[in-house]
């Protein structure tokens, strides 16, 4: 897995496989999704999902959670900004979500 | 399980039973913790545990994690501060975090 640090044009096509994130760039190149539920079992039963990703991809969300509302940021602290990293696991979270409906 | 509004001494009092916590006033009456795991798979299993109390209580924590690290605020939106319920979820909460260890 590539871990290098993306640039601007390599995130712009990047980010055309996960269209419903959103980039950030400070205070540094991340991806950001927010995501509600039905309720607190239904977020959290993705969360594990999620959890089971990160584990397996040995890269982890910042996220906040409070009841159904879920905030989901990506990046590589590694590079200090965006590695490929970010787009598979926001790939992986879109699967996930796509199947929980 | 009662959910009036605490007043300061009633905070104060009940706090002594969570000296771990902080006690928050500012956006409003909150219950506050900083917690820190050897990593993820560890910290998220203890979010599991606290995942599952909060259902049992109907009462769910506003909380963010990034890899071992986990804060938890807990407040009673309903009566916008702190109730009897926020203090007996951070002592369910030492609870789980004592049996981790």
């Amino acid at each position: 897995m590539s871990v290098h640090r993306l640039n601007i044009q390599e995130i712009n096509l990047a980010k055309e496989r996960v269209p419903g994130w959103t980039v950030e760039t400070e205070p540094r190149d991340a991806l950001y999704l927010e995501w509600k539920g039905q309720d607190f079992r239904e977020t959290f039963s993705l969360m594990t999902k999620i959890a089971e990703v990160a584990e397996e991809l040995n890269h982890h969300p910042e996220w906040f959670n409070v009841y159904s509302r879920l905030t989901i940021r990506l990046t590589t602290h590694d590079v200090d900004g965006l590695s490929e990293l970010d787009f598979t696991m926001a790939e992986r979270i879109d699967a996930l979500i796509l199947q929980s409906k």
